[in-house]
């Protein structure tokens, strides 16, 4: 038996499925487990100001590692993180929640014991997580080896959060170590299915004349099953014009000739809706329209035209081929779209789908800041190898229609939208993806709300620039709903002194921009000193949006609310 | 008809039950509801950085007004505060929760709109409150009227939070104004039972020979229940001697001489412990024994010889008697104890049973602070009216035994414990009691969990002395487990210069202190600027307890947990 214990064996599957930090906040619940994560070789704690941040922190990470941890205590710590599961459940993100419960011998006496609603009982919490992960447990003595793989099993496999019960008494219990590594997924496809898709899916492509003729719309779904690079042997066995809606933004390399762009319904660029909407036919692959990724619900697909790949099955015009998952329906489309490719007469078109990424020195240094200049600025200082984080905002709204340089990741939120994500979650993809730099852009509003963890930023010295836009309130609202109502104000904070209150001034350079050139120039001293945090406020117009946002809000003014909005095509 | 709606009916009932702020965070969902909070006459907005502040500030303002409302909208901002809500169900707090969600009609067609988990289901979030709210209601045009009654109702008469989702399109849609108030809460104590109890305490006092054999330990729930001067009037009536629980401090006036102490079980105080466990005759009145309220289970009760009041029945030794509610229970005790007081030989003794406040001259100015002269100044700084919030560490612990002055309000969270609660919660108290001052005690690991709501108190001019204790980290922790872990390290923060950076400098006087002359000296400068916030980041070693918290650390050391501890003998 050893001195290996309950403790000892989650965290080295943790560390088997790619976890090497967990994230969390003590507590005495806890401590007993926490333990097991600081004396472990290759497994880091990583300590947050508080859970909800915490949970950000480990939903970053998970995006990028593909399985990430949290660690709280009971009650408080368990519900202040519970938005953030739910938001890493909503955006497909495999987080597995530790929680440190009072030992097992006084739930038995069921004991009115701290961080309990006073009554003996012990499940209120582990209930209010049913609908938002894929498995749970209340682990035992007897039960914690097999209750544990099954848990990891289901996060790895189904992309989505878990959550265990660990009591501190059943943390130290002892239990055999395990020899045999966790049993690989397994590929549910139905070879019957597939074969059914690959006919229809070939007598539609029949259709089109030449790869021209065949466009691709990819989901964020292709990237939380592992299939970018499948989708990306696809998209060149044509090549295929493409979009991506703007969840799924980075999930291409958006420098390629045939990219054309962010498609968002009737607020996209003519070029990107034409691309999508006026092809022969339309491969559709891990798309969720939901309201703010789909230009509130204005896409217009065609069915009969259309091969839509869903996680795990996939329609062609009218029928649907289930079990089929999805890596293994893209996988099986490529040699199709190499049908297509060979009809083709002459080269394939080399001129670019969209509009090129702005280019840096449009601009005066004097000019002042603006949603406009802003985010073109911004874009224009992206280098390969980035890890941009836009909250949803007006960040995000002004991001997503600029292309990419290749080789940048960017993490956004559109379905959950929770404001202030991305300033803990900076924290959890910088330290999944080290040696890359983090650029987060985020709102004073919703900055307001996580910033405690820019202590952690500075303490982990992760090398990030953090941009803050300062438009004196939740600019966003304003441009949905009133616009002068005082519950859109917000205090004017003095970022720079801020940063410097909570960590140690010799990793930060923080300032203020109100123009074009500082901006710039704090761009290029982040370029010089690449393992500082650069933080700057860039000062913006209170209520000016980028263009975007005001198409969103045109749509949506378009259809009075209280009238049911018509259901779209698909 | 007129131009009334759900929102008007929502915010008039209540500002009938004497609410006259509402917290929270805006969201686009609860934007049409919000116009009709900040156009009511008689109630204001106050906008926090985050919902689980607004949460714990809505807290804080329940717990002195009796009532509270918190307004977030849906997923997102609900979900953020939902640690707040349990935390003020545990605790017995009646807090309003008002959470603007998606359109009904965008409800109907099962939208995967943001802020939710994109499955079309909007009811997951509802389901989540059932354990920790007392009433629930989904709002239409149709029931609205009738539920929010209904809920506002539960939540003044039971002293628990309620919850109520109100679709965008159904805040504005058109209701008749009410033309009586909501009926008055009725008192179910059944005569019969009401007529048994006091003959079995008439009973039980008999066997007293004076009103100094008879004590009373009094809990929280007589706050709750609106019964501190019902209880005053029993305690008068003796007089009798008579002790509280920390989760009860300041229900009673701590300067009366007979008042013996805060009660903890074996970590009591001798005097305090004999007051209670050696009465011939005791009586408990609104008293839940939790882990942190009763020194770890501690506690002593001898059941044939107690009268035990809770909230809606009472016990004599072995015998209940129910429905009798606690008031009116209090109120037929004090009767029998004029009897009891009546036989007296002799004028009631006059010596205080508790040791006294310390003396403020009793050190030196340039001793360095630690946690014995650091609560003893601050103890002695107090002054009638104020409002003391002690943050579940080791402020709660430091500050329990020392005795208050009178008409001082007491404010903690021993049984929920969810450390950074006060800060926000500073926000709520000062603004349900305008004219007091705020004394806001906290450690600095505690403090960065909810720091950024420094930022509404200043904005919203607060009157107030806040003591941040600089000890480096879980200082409550580290003398559980893991004295040198590092999961018990937080960054260090300037604290002076995060509150500058976060408001008005003006309205701001923030300093650090290492000796007991600059905390006297922080305070007098707060007395003669009392429109200002003092802040003083207060400086004492890493690893210094209070001697409750030693004294509790104690009697855990004595129960190693793995063993079942003895049950109590109540």
């Amino acid at each position: 038996m050893s001195g290996y214990t309950v403790a000892d064996h989650l965290v080295d599957r943790l560390a088997e499925l790619g976890v090497d930090r967990v994230f969390g906040v003590p507590g005495d619940y806890s401590l007993a487990m926490l333990d097991h994560v600081t004396h472990h070789p290759t497994v880091r704690w990583t300590g947050c100001t508080n859970e909800l941040n915490a949970g950000y922190a480990a939903d970053g990470y998970g995006r990028l590692r593909g399985i990430a941890a949290l660690c709280t205590t009971f009650g408080v710590g368990e519900l202040s993180a519970i938005n953030a599961i739910a938001g890493a459940y909503a955006e497909h993100v495999p987080v597995v929640h530790v929680v440190g419960a009072p030992a097992l011998t006084a739930q038995a006496q069921r004991r009115p014991v701290h961080h309990t609603l006073g009554d003996g009982v012990f499940g209120h919490f582990t209930a209010m997580h049913a609908d938002i992960t894929c498995a749970r447990a209340s682990l035992t003595p007897e039960n914690a080896v097999a209750e544990i793989d099954r848990v990891l099993r289901a996060v790895r496999d189904r992309r989505l959060p878990g959550y265990l019960v660990v009591p501190a008494d059943v943390a130290a219990a002892p239990v055999p170590e395990a020899t045999t590594p966790l049993p690989p997924a397994v590929d549910t496809t139905d070879p019957e299915a597939l074969a059914g898709l690959v006919d229809a899916a070939r007598r539609l492509l029949e259709t089109a004349a030449s790869p021209d003729d065949v466009a691709v719309l990819a989901g964020l779904i292709v990237h939380r099953l592992g299939a970018a690079e499948t989708l990306a042997d696809l998209l060149a066995a044509g090549p295929l014009p493409h979009a991506t809606t703007p969840w799924a933004k980075s999930l291409v390399d958006e420098s390629a000739p045939r990219f054309a762009g962010t498609y968002t319904g009737a607020a996209s660029p003519p070029a990107t809706r034409t691309a999508v909407e006026d092809a022969a036919v339309l491969i559709v692959a891990g798309v969720t329209f939901t309201d703010l990724d789909s230009g509130m619900f204005t896409q217009h697909i065609t069915r009969n035209r259309t091969i839509d790949v869903g996680p795990r099955s996939a329609t062609v015009g009218a029928a649907t081929f289930a079990p089929v998952e999805l890596p293994t329906a893209l996988a099986a489309l490529r040699p199709l779209v190499a049908e297509v490719a060979a009809r083709r007469s002459g080269p394939a078109p080399s001129e670019p789908l969209a509009a090129p990424t702005p280019a840096a020195d449009a601009a005066p240094d004097d000019q002042a800041l603006s949603q406009t200049s802003l985010w073109r600025e911004v874009s224009a200082a992206l280098r390969t190898g980035d890890v941009v984080l836009a909250d949803q905002g007006t960040s995000f709204y002004g991001m997503a229609p600029h292309r990419l340089p290749a080789g940048v990741t960017f993490v956004g939120q559109p379905l959950w939208a929770s404001i202030g994500y991305t300033l803990p979650a900076l924290l959890g993809t910088c330290t999944a993806h080290p040696g890359h730099r983090g650029v987060l852009l985020i709102g004073d509003g919703a900055a307001q709300m996580t910033a405690t963890e820019l202590a952690t930023v500075l303490r982990e010295r992760i090398p990030a620039v953090i941009v803050v836009v300062d438009n004196d309130g939740y600019t966003v609202e304003r441009a949905i709903h009133g616009p002068a109502e005082p519950y859109n104000d917000i205090a004017r904070w003095d970022w720079p002194t801020l940063a410097r209150a909570m960590g140690d001034g010799e990793h930060l350079a923080a300032t203020r921009a109100t123009t074009v050139g500082e901006l710039r120039a704090a761009f290029a001293d982040a370029t010089e000193h690449p393992d500082r945090v650069t933080l700057v406020q860039a000062v913006v117009p209170r209520d000016d949006v980028p263009d975007l946002l005001a198409a969103l809000t045109r749509v949506l003014g378009a259809r009075p609310t209280p009238e049911p909005a018509p259901e779209p095509a698909r």
